[in-house]
């Protein structure tokens, strides 16, 4: 549906036909479609959806459009809100909305939502706990295969996923079983028969990024989540994972490029918020970077009486930079996949020397040559190529130890990207370049 | 299970105990444990398993043991694999095994098979068409709902999603109905009745990035893939979705620290492949920074008369490099999430004018502050301090047109990240950085 059909049916009044036509519509691409329009027409056309539609619409529209919505709502409709919203969506709402709205809200809420939503809201932050919603279907393991479907048929309706049921006894949870194996297998067969015993399962307090990596080891798309006690307290479904792998990967990325990661995109953070992400980070590094400037003052001579060592410093600090970030980022990535543990750090240190090496090599010779070739300088080429080599492979192996060491000692591996090996490159390649020329020249 | 308890067991020979052990553990477990030990012993808990638990456990193995395993097979083996395999399981498998295998494996392909195996194989890399499956329920509309279920029994075995079922006519998807809602409906009703006419769908040739966005946008867990004549050929599952996703992110990052994306995982490349992938990045830049060397030559008169002028290069150019990638960095993610489009290009650019203006002033303070107090000289302050915002400010800018004016003419923004805006930003900032101190201290 085209955004201007919607608000010309909207302006005649036409409220029947948009009836229609937004009931054929995807959720999604409603929620994208109201959120552009003036907010008394949003609501308008909001109002025309049945129940359901409005809850699935609501939950896909952006915190701004949503506290508008709330703030317009009547208690009937507030009411209607809550009672088909998923437990895991009403609480990202209440952890946005401005106090006063969730106050409202909260007015709608039973006693034992109440509980379950303090449940939710207490669950440290990124855990397992704050990404799983609450209704799912559970099965005793005497149950027939024919009860079984029929006990879905009747409760399926107000689950987010009704295609894994889980098989409880006490509370605590003992198998699963899928609908698919349900309806496969002879209706006379009991659950206990066909039910999986070897699952995959977290708890509240598993931090988020683990549960994406079971989610991709075991191509899962839902996943229960137990607490202490080994009860069965909710299930994680894999639209939400995606949005954490999205989520994570944005931080990561952040975090590599020294900006301090944060939950908004782009356009929706301020320009002084924006500052703020960036400025400690360059501060740091803008104040370590004089470091090399002090070392460089400590040559004063070498460059006084060779002024042509000056113009390789550019070249060198770039070409250590690049290596050394190479490195790193791909060991950054590496840890964040699971696929290299701190325990194969020599292993990992011998191949980058390996690899430093080659590429060193190769550098040193194109490099060496052209100099030789435009000045005709046989001592300055040899510094810089000997300088090439050394930076090439120190930097090589800073990017690769950093990041295992960080990780080892429990900090995020991200931040030993790029700009942090950038600056510590650079002092140990200003050092090794000015060392050799002092030798080479006599200085 | 504990590796070592399965070796135990194979050297007893204590086969049927292994058997029952191998059949309770989850086929991703048994392929990661199997593809430890040594081929002779993985062959015969290979040959342990039943038939489909066979090829669950192949698929999720490593093509080093695939191919030592196909080596081992027998006619008959080779046969019930194939038989068994989903069909794009099979066609990577053929993509990845060597000659004389794949025409050993082909031997027990139906022509059937033959055809569908080279159309998958005909689809352009990463393409919907290659990461898609043949599998899946098709319904007429015209059935009831009971009939319908009754067909989803008959015929779900084979298939890796039974959770949605296609309607087609003259073989031309025209909806989509979700095993929920033959579940939860009256089944007398029709497959018409009830099936989604407002479905999400993609071409064969649909490039995987903008199937992994639709996905994300509808959280899905199955998508259709239909033929140039909108005919239904295929479905793609969320389980393969989540592995591209973690492909395109690392091949991002590959690119945004000057490497080659490619498929293999850290310990599999070689370091001769390891320096292939970094060396061409490496060269391009090391020449395109001795530009920035070559300006500096320029100024040696400058440096002669103020030598401490040169012990301030690294920390302007390292800003410079810093403020550059952070905003490219964001803006290539942005790109990346369709999040900014071209369109946008000039309240971005008045977005990071301005962010640069309040982080480029607080940096031009804070290292103003320091330099006068250190070395008492008003103007080499004066300078550092002004030339920081100049540089801040066009970093800024050149880091976020780069990837957007990269994007808009058809090129990865990804390549436009730290390593190539660094190379760039240092010539600029030794450039305004000489030109503001020969000005100020009239060189």
């Amino acid at each position: 549906m085209k955004k201007e059909l919607m608000l010309e049916l909207l302006n005649t009044k036409q409220y029947k036909q948009l009836h229609t036509l937004l009931m054929e519509n995807n959720a999604v691409d409603i929620a994208y479609l109201l959120q552009q329009i003036e907010i008394g027409d949003c609501a308008i056309a909001f109002r025309l959806l049945s129940k359901k539609k409005a809850a699935q619409v609501f939950s896909n529209m952006d915190i701004q459009t949503q506290s508008q919505l709330v703030e317009l709502f009547s208690e009937k409709e507030l009411e209607s809100l809550i009672e088909n919203q998923y437990m895991d969506d009403l609480v990202d709402l209440i952890e946005e909305l401005p106090a006063n709205l969730v106050t409202r809200l909260l007015k709608h809420v039973d006693e034992n939502q109440r509980q379950v939503i303090n449940q939710l809201l207490s669950y440290p932050k990124d855990s397992a706990g704050t990404i799983m919603t609450t209704e799912f279907l559970s099965l005793k393991k005497e149950t027939q295969l024919e009860d079984a479907l029929k006990y879905i048929k009747q409760n399926g309706n107000h689950c987010k996923s009704i295609y894994t049921s889980y098989v409880c006894q006490d509370k605590k949870l003992i198998g699963i079983v899928s609908t698919k194996d349900i309806l496969l297998n002879d209706e006379n067969k009991s659950i206990e028969e066909i039910m999986k015993e070897d699952f995959q399962y977290v708890y509240t307090h598993t931090d988020q990024e683990e549960v994406v990596n079971i989610f991709r080891k075991y191509d899962l798309v839902v996943l229960p989540v137990l607490d202490d006690e080994k009860m069965l307290v909710g299930i994680v479904t894999v639209d939400d994972v995606m949005d954490v792998m999205v989520d994570e990967t944005s931080e990561d990325i952040s975090k590599m490029a020294a900006v301090e990661p944060h939950d908004k995109s782009y356009f929706e953070t301020s320009v002084f918020e924006h500052a703020k992400h960036r400025i400690i980070w360059l501060l740091v590094l803008m104040f370590s970077a004089t470091l090399t400037g002090s070392i460089i003052t400590r040559y004063e001579n070498a460059f006084q009486a060779v002024p042509l060592l000056v113009s390789f410093i550019p070249m060198l600090m770039d070409t250590g930079g690049n290596c050394g970030s190479q490195s790193s980022t791909l060991i950054i990535r590496g840890i964040a996949l699971n696929e290299i543990r701190f325990k194969e750090i020599f292993k990992v240190m011998f191949k980058e020397f390996r690899i430093a090496l080659v590429v060193g090599v190769i550098l040193a010779i194109a490099n060496g040559l052209r100099i030789y070739v435009m000045y005709q300088d046989i001592n300055i080429a040899f510094v810089i190529a000997l300088s090439l080599i050394v930076t090439v492979i120190l930097s090589k192996l800073i990017g690769c130890i950093l990041p295992l060491v960080a990780n080892q000692i429990g900090l995020d591996p991200a931040i030993m990207a790029s700009p942090l090996i950038t600056t510590i490159v650079d002092t140990c390649s200003i050092l090794v370049y000015f060392n050799i020329a002092v030798h080479i020249f006599n200085l």
